[in-house]
């Protein structure tokens, strides 16, 4: 065998693989789309022979994003979830030596694709306690020639880019990578188009098609034509963009889950408070630190059925646990087996 | 901007979009999957999730193939068309520098993917008339530290590697990337794995399934650990996913879909004969020059309702064109037009 030495000392992205009757470990919106849209979309995807290969440019989901969010398709490029996209922008900027600065703790494939770019990754350490991203050290390490890759709402620790911050690192003359998976559950704006500039957009999330794997960008057409010559052609299915498209055009469906996704956040977190430290959060699921050992309390969990993650080995997250935001019933067992858990009464 | 030099002078891979009754362009199989076998898989597919991530592992896909074609799952990695575990594959063996040789013409996406990862691209040019790639020539570029990616049957000439050409390619000591995307219209066996082989296969041809973006690759246990720190996690969809394996499970209908192709490539190649030089063919379509400007025919084939590929760009192949073979209809339709084209009389 003859892989690289980069990828040969890498590990794998893993996933703890775990049954539970309450899933809380990959920030997935808890709720399905409706039987009968389910059934109306795919009863006109058996009619669409499967035989001939996806429409070459995507045009009609890229056509429904633009009027969605305010572009022209030229401004978008659609692809097999954001990391499919992360990967072609990273392809695009990132080659030997080129510095990438990132705050870390955050998700763990930017550093990877990275790697395997050959970039030099420069994450910037911080602590999550203030639910705000180091602005200003992100503003010291970047400048011209220099890529930086901001995840806000920030994964797995919840925190927010300050407001501007966009903006700020654009001006240092930095190529920017922003990351708003969990944008939707911040009420976030997307920044005006720059050629400097790629937003991540994904279905997974607050739009609950995370088994489709849909997500998009949108940057300058000038920048999206160079992404483009990196990206693999076709690479979205011809059901996940029919899908992708019927739940645009049913947004009434994303705000509901979204209102509804908020609500239990905030009523979790101050369960939570009592018996764990919980970091500010702006998407939709909260790091926390029990004050129990979190591998005992993440087990201890897992026994009664709940799963979530266990993040104690991200920089700066020792001994601390994620959990989705569910349901208010898949939340209240959660919390019910977390007080258990700690030996600890719930409040009536 | 700031585009990477290497993908700044880089075009795009492009496709000429045209509508057409008759789709002859783009190797697809003419056979969609029958409607009720569709509507039973998509009436499972409404009862799941779709705001749950696929299986880590796709482990279900991976177990199917794993037993039709004597694998176990460990030797399989399945993505979103054989592209990407491609260009997985390309990232894991290929880096700043890295030699690659590669029969020329071939799928352009190759030196694409090479040129992206820094690999030095050394195609090694061969005219098609023989049917056969130059195994001699890629031999003596081959050995420790080459990677060598070969198509075979060769897409857009048809022609294949002789009998043994893999293990001998192997036996210099080079990294062996093997595309049979058109395997199945060749009647080929899987090579024995090997750790410097890694075998790419597709559903988008013989199985009929372009739209659904499903491939899989097979090497040893120990390469396909190496090839998945590359490549993106959770890249195939559920719906794919599901419709791969029961496209598995109905093999006939992919053979009896074969053997129709099979049959009307002779038919096809033989009527050609008086009109144009046909090059020989292995797979689901015929290079062909004809004996009139190419162009001109792409053109005139195209008022009248055919779609073929201009594939008079590639080296070698100046004034030639590509067409898949479809289904008895379509086939004649394509002759009519192309004898019309030409000014000449179709035998009765």
């Amino acid at each position: 065998m003859s892989a690289r030495a980069v990828v040969a000392t890498m590990t794998a992205y893993t996933l703890e693989l775990r049954e539970a009757a309450v899933k809380l470990n990959q920030n997935e919106s808890p709720f399905d789309l409706p039987r009968e849209l389910k059934e109306r979309v795919l009863a006109r995807l058996a009619a669409r022979p499967w035989n001939v290969y996806p429409d070459f440019e995507s045009t009609a989901l890229r056509e429904a994003l633009a009027a969605a969010y305010g572009y022209t398709p030229q401004n978008i490029l659609v692809g097999n979830g954001s990391n499919e996209l992360l990967a072609a922008a990273i392809g695009t900027f990132v080659g030997p030596g080129t510095p990438v600065v990132f705050p870390r703790p955050t998700f763990t494939l930017y550093e990877k694709l990275v790697t395997i770019a050959g970039g030099v990754a420069l994450p910037v350490d911080f602590d999550p306690d203030s639910g705000l991203l180091p602005l200003d050290a992100l503003l010291a390490a970047a400048g011209p020639g220099v890529v930086v890759i901001v995840c806000s709402p920030n994964n797995p620790t919840g925190g927010v880019l300050p407001e501007g911050g966009v903006e700020r690192l654009l001006a240092t003359g930095a190529t920017v990578l922003f990351d708003r998976a969990y944008g939707d559950f911040a009420d976030d704006r997307l920044p005006p188009l720059h050629d400097r500039l790629v937003t991540f957009s994904t279905f997974s999330k607050a739009w609950g098609l995370a088994a489709l794997r849909v997500g998009w960008l949108a940057t300058t057409a000038a920048t999206a034509r160079e992404i483009r010559k990196v990206k693999l052609p076709y690479s979205l299915n011809v059901l996940s963009e029919s899908i992708a498209a019927e739940a645009l055009a049913n947004r009434e469906l994303r705000d509901r889950n979204v209102a509804s996704i908020l609500a239990e956040r905030g009523r979790l977190a101050a369960a939570l408070r009592p018996l764990a430290t919980v970091f500010p959060s702006a998407a939709n699921f909260l790091a926390f630190r029990p004050v129990r050992n979190s591998r005992e309390v993440f087990e201890e969990l897992h026994g009664r059925g709940v799963l979530v993650r266990d993040i104690s080995a991200y920089p700066r997250m020792q001994n601390c646990l994620r959990v989705s935001v569910g349901t208010p019933a898949e939340n209240d067992r959660f919390l019910a087996a977390l007080a258990e858990a700690l030996a600890l009464e719930t409040a009536p």
